[in-house]
């Protein structure tokens, strides 16, 4: 926990203790008294005075639940009070552009979606934010008019420098720093910053704390999209490193001799090896659609007999086997989990995955469990919607007194 | 920070704080009051009252520093009482044993030193545990009457089950369960238990907090042995995984066509590539010693221009380039420290290794630097006290009050 300065103790643990109960509520709720005294270790008088607090600010509120305690009595719940509280989320991917209300509690409430025009995508950020503001509008505009906007979060398919969230465009476009999020803010008009994460990081985020990896410690998230993006939990937290551009494991070389040419200027990294140009090619199907209905196409043809479809297939899934291995000798997660276009290719390719798994990662490090994203195409969404609830999680008072009425 | 039920939030909180001086003191001391108040974020008045408590518990002293302070007063600062208080180290590695007492502060204050006999390394706990428990006694009976022993930490050169500090033995010697720790603790009868962790863990604890890795949050250790450890600090702490065999990097497959076996059954491992066999063989040189004798002599060789050496040398830099630059991609860390027989292996190769990070790094994150241990052999055993110091540095009063007089 970090002392600021001038805070009485009390004053300091308070802040930390609202947040962890409104957290609890946040992500886990309806949740009893008795059950986050419980999970936070406070005594119920504590949990009492904290929740008078929430309650107060009109954050949560609290009601009876089905069940009944032991005095025969409904026992209370507290629940978020997701009507009247939301962020937007924004979602920008290679191919389409998403916007979401989602209410306190996770519920997405709203969304909006466009396609996105792949062929020019290193320059289309006035369209982008354009597309993107114009959802938010009608966003705030159809929400009820006693419900407060908490903040804006954004996901982005592209390496975010840490200090400033520049979005340094990936290897795919070339190198190119677009400040995306303060122009969608401004854009907005809402008076409240953007905040801005990677795809990849965010979808691993989503499915740490409402998806497939509920309750794992250790959690490593591989993102399908033209590349191949990570975002990895180690200890419970994002890992970002220095700059903001950790687990970029679609750069990882598992191929050094023989290896496809990357778009990152090297060859032989899984991302030219599992990437949709690489599957596509290896399935004779360069000529049609890209994106998620191409790589859900050759799933399907693999599916119904496609001999060339399969072979692709199995390669691409024994290329994914060797980097999912590595990655588990390197992180010992409890759990891996595919999403984006690897969400489909896992389910086609599991075997070969397995295979390799088996192979190459240490006998004392393979009860891990492999999956597909449980939030699949939303996940990134509702990785940029935690966020932005992360500012209010932190400090639930401070923020609302910073929250425009 | 974890609550305490029946802790009052002050107490809580002063524990707490009372811990964070002593760590300052023990790894930057001596430090100043003013120097403490401005590094955790507390006021004068509260840095005094805590001082006063960690040296009525004769923990740490303060006495004038050499400049002066601005009433041309000189300044007083606070240093931790090494000469009172000590742990015993301990370092299994596979070709020597060692143990040290280590003062609170963390001077080495006496070591000792033997050869293990490598041939029998799985079969030989009986004879390991009675040389480092009579180093352990030696140590004891040589410290000064009024010293106290604040515990025993141990470095072990296999996977160690997190749960119960297991020592699952490495792929090397085929998977044994050794119950070391307990057996080490019996047999020195000092009525302490003795921490355990994997060698390359605790070298990156080290090279961390007291050596070439002062002052970043995201560094990466590789250390060689017989084989290639690794140890990795994500956002300031040692990763460690579900079951505490995170950053097994020397089982990272870079080679997966034309790779050399590996012991752990797979074949290209990094371990395989660039670990003591492949040096040695390539060098022409396995009839010879091995362990660091070995690889310094293929160094040494290279440097008098035996061609041969040199080539093996370029051979296992090259692989080793790739796993480093596999590793910066995926940990985008500040630094990339190389240790035990990867301290001299490094020096050679640095050209062939900075080469691989050129071609193969993602651009955004080449900042990264690459450097030889500061601590060298000594990183596990410093790794090792470290671990026997956490306890006291969490909560010192408390720690305190378990130790026998």
């Amino acid at each position: 926990m970090s002392a600021v300065k001038g805070d009485t103790p009390q004053e300091e643990i308070r802040r930390h203790h609202l947040g962890a109960v409104l957290r609890q509520v946040h992500l886990a709720g309806p949740v009893s008294r008795a059950a986050l005294a419980n999970r936070l270790g406070l005594n119920r008088s504590t949990i009492l005075a904290l929740a008078a607090r929430l309650t107060a600010a009109g954050l949560v509120c609290e009601e009876a639940s089905g069940a009944t305690g032991r005095a025969g009595r409904p026992s209370l719940v507290m629940r978020p009070e997701s009507g009247r509280w939301y962020v937007l989320a924004f979602d920008v991917a290679v191919d389409r552009l998403a916007a979401a209300r989602v209410g306190l509690g996770g519920p997405v409430l709203e969304r909006r979606e466009a396609p996105r025009r792949r062929s020019r995508y290193a320059d289309d950020l006035d369209e982008v934010v354009g597309v993107l503001a114009g959802f938010g509008r009608e966003l705030v505009d159809a929400a009820p008019r006693d419900a407060r906007c908490l903040g804006a979060g954004a996901s982005y398919c592209g390496l975010i420098r840490a200090a400033d969230g520049m979005v340094r465009l990936a290897p795919n476009v070339g190198w190119t720093d677009l400040d995306f999020a303060p122009a969608l803010s401004r854009r907005l008009g809402l008076g409240t910053p953007v905040a801005i994460g990677n795809e990849a990081h965010l979808g691993a985020l989503a499915e740490h704390e409402r998806g497939a990896g509920v309750g794992h410690r250790n959690l490593v998230y591989l993102h399908g999209d033209v590349g191949v993006g990570g975002g990895i939990i180690v200890g419970g937290r994002l890992l970002d490193g220095d700059d903001g551009y950790g687990a970029e494991l679609g750069h990882m070389v598992v191929n050094p001799f023989d290896g496809r040419p990357c778009n990152c200027g090297s060859h032989g990294c899984l991302e030219a090896e599992v990437g949709e140009a690489a599957l596509l090619e290896a399935a004779g199907r360069t000529g049609g659609p890209g994106g998620r209905a191409g790589v859900r196409a050759v799933v399907e043809a693999a599916e119904n007999g496609d001999e060339t479809a399969r072979q692709a297939l199995d390669r691409v899934g024994d290329w994914l086997g060797i980097g999912v291995a590595n990655l588990i000798n390197l992180f010992n997660p409890g759990i891996v989990v595919f999403g984006g276009t690897l969400n489909d290719i896992y389910q086609s390719a599991a075997p070969r995955i397995h295979a390799r798994v088996e192979a190459n990662v240490l006998p004392v490090s393979r009860q891990v469990e492999l999956r597909t994203s449980a939030l699949r195409d939303d996940a990134t969404l509702v990785g940029a919607a935690e966020l932005a609830f992360s500012r209010i999680l932190a400090d639930p008072l401070d923020a609302l007194a910073r929250t425009t009425p």
